[in-house]
């Protein structure tokens, strides 16, 4: 960082760091590591201040200075209902430090959530745009059971799984951020105008850059690395070969944070990414809102129920019953000694185990010896490769 | 193992190896390992000798001791074209030693394919009977794939999964081999009749119990480990929570054995067991044929090609020049003043940028300045976040 530009005169008082903040937001793009610098070494006043003076700064810088106009943009968050939050306030997300150098210089945000609140137990569910039904429904259900279970849904607004993990969230009534590439005043795409107007009435819209700005190639790729530091952990949902999702997964993988992937049919180039992370990546399978509710919480808490499953007659029997029971004959019944013959097993382990098996209502004593009892048809989803007799 | 059952007279003569290991295959079920044990301490012929005499043995042994007749088993294996391959045999598949004490005594075998041979490059293709049209597609591909890189496809001919992978391989013209529970001359299940039959011709069927013999639970349980110990890496392709399938990659995990699994629709129960174990037992996420060939083959060779994929006009463009080609205007061309500004970045990185974007085609010089190039469409997959200019 050297000095570059000749003085100017800022067009406003740059003592108050709310003030700042806001015109470094605008000064320096999204991710410049040497903005960061300057000001964690200056303090934001002194640093602007050195910047206008030409004692300090980068020539990248230069060309916005004279244009700055911070109490304007200001004034246009605070006519569409918004504010900025800086470093320190009691909104600022704590998981954004991850970011160190790399931390926005404010947030711009619109919606009655606080984004420090919101981002204390949240997920960020992302995905493709183009996505499949499949993808849809998914980001939809997750959005909804991540928010029926007190997560936060962090999306970026785009169109597919973003929109629906948004809209999952918001039909439950739950809490989701929707973080913008541009300013948070000018909704994108424009077709998710009235989802992101929503999410401003219930939920929080937040951008890193003021509002005016539009959402450029650059700044959609740093944006990922915001809904990554504003999630405990990333879900890709679905996602194609080159999806920017992908990038935000990367950037979560970076700054430490779990990274997840929902699978999908290997027939669909839409679950590509997805397996990639799986294979690649190490990334978690997830396939519910409730392990997605596991991986957000402290271990230990908040496990799913095990899912009942169906029981198979000789669950939970030793080896020795198991043989015995498939010894016995189902259409005529049979001695003990043939059906020790049959089993492999002494007689009085056949004895011992024919108890075990009529207690559990599997065989029945006949006067000629020893008979199945009859079939109990276990569930079609009981698909144990266990059969019966041949 | 203590002397238990009076002396017994064989009807056959114990000191060929061959012979006394087709007797202990019916005298002792499947994975008995003090049965092994014995083997391994006193030899075949030896071993079965002590437990005639009473000098050694298992009570659990002595109920079917006098009605051993190998001779016959011998006999009716070779009527249908088979023989009993023992260890030592150049056809004995050396990845059953794996099993240590729970290696088959013998292998009943039929077909023209050496078991030996066919398990060096091999692939246990295992899922679901109540298979989805899903894991059937991806089974006949996948074992069609396998089969097409020289690697053997090995399953237990059930219905389902395993039926489709081993006809994926028949259909190339590739080697296959099937794993029964029961005899190999009784084809299970019944409806595989003519697809057991098909295999016995051209590819290998095998099973560790005698002609005859009923496939029981027991022996169910038991086969899915040699299907494990005869795989380089057990790969799930469906499976319910209770599938066989699963116990089949648990017996692969045990031995030492990759297992992989293929994963699905969140929303179908037949991938409930694939997922679990990608998420639970760090199985590989395993999605075609030539993944299944990177894990079957030492590390480096072979490996897949890397898929083509479609190039984004910016990619490779180091930071600087992505944001200067953010700020281009599409419709009017600009100053290159003006592009510094918008881009925030001095005017001389911005020349030079655009320079390279010049050579690369995405921008043209007009007699008022710089404009964007005509855009070139991307293509539909590729589903990056980066939007042009909004």
């Amino acid at each position: 960082v050297t000095p570059s530009a000749p003085g100017v005169r800022l067009r406003f008082d740059p003592d108050d760091p709310r003030t700042a903040l806001a015109a470094w937001s605008r000064l320096a793009e999204p991710g410049d590591e040497a903005a960061a610098d300057l000001i964690r070494r200056m303090g934001p006043s002194r640093a602007l201040r050195a910047v206008a003076e030409g004692t300090a700064g980068s020539p990248r810088w230069s060309v916005r200075l004279p244009h700055l106009d911070p109490m304007r943009d200001l004034t246009t968050v605070r006519t569409f209902g918004g504010r900025v939050v800086i470093p320190g306030d009691e909104e600022w997300p704590s998981g954004l430090a991850a970011l160190a150098g790399a931390q926005p210089f404010c947030l711009w945000v619109r919606g009655p959530l606080s984004p420090a609140v919101a981002a204390e137990r949240s997920v960020a569910l992302v995905g493709a745009r183009a996505c499949t039904n499949y993808g849809h429904e998914v980001a939809l259900t997750l959005g909804g059971g991540c928010a029926d279970r007190g997560i936060s849904v962090v999306s970026g607004a785009a169109f597919g799984v973003d929109g629906a993990a948004h809209r999952g969230a918001l039909a439950v009534g739950g809490a989701t951020i929707a973080v913008l590439a541009g300013g948070v005043e000018r909704p994108y795409p424009r077709g998710h105008d009235s989802l992101i107007t929503r999410i401003a009435q219930v939920g929080c819209v937040v951008s890193e850059v003021p509002p005016g700005s539009a959402p450029t190639r650059w700044r959609f790729i740093e944006r990922n690395r915001l809904i990554a530091a504003l999630s405990r952990l990333t879900v890709v949902v679905e996602a194609a070969r080159r999806s920017g999702a992908l990038s935000t997964a990367s950037r979560a993988a970076a700054i430490g944070r779990v990274v997840a992937a929902v699978p999908g049919p290997v027939t669909s180039a839409m679950s590509y990414g997805c397996h990639w992370l799986l294979r690649e990546r190490d990334a978690v399978c997830v396939t519910s809102a409730e392990e997605i509710a596991e991986l957000v919480s402290p271990i230990g808490t908040d496990l799913p129920e095990p899912p009942p499953y169906p029981r198979a007659e000789h669950d939970g029997l030793p080896p020795d019953a198991i043989r015995v029971l498939d010894a016995v004959p189902l259409r005529r019944p049979a001695e003990l000694e043939s059906i020790a013959r049959s089993a492999g097993l002494p007689i009085a382990t056949v004895s011992a185990a024919m108890g075990r098996l009529d207690a559990r209502g599997l065989v029945t004593r006949q006067p000629a010896g020893w008979q199945r009892s009859p079939t109990r048809r276990l569930p079609a989803q009981s698909d144990s490769e266990q059969e019966p007799n041949g």
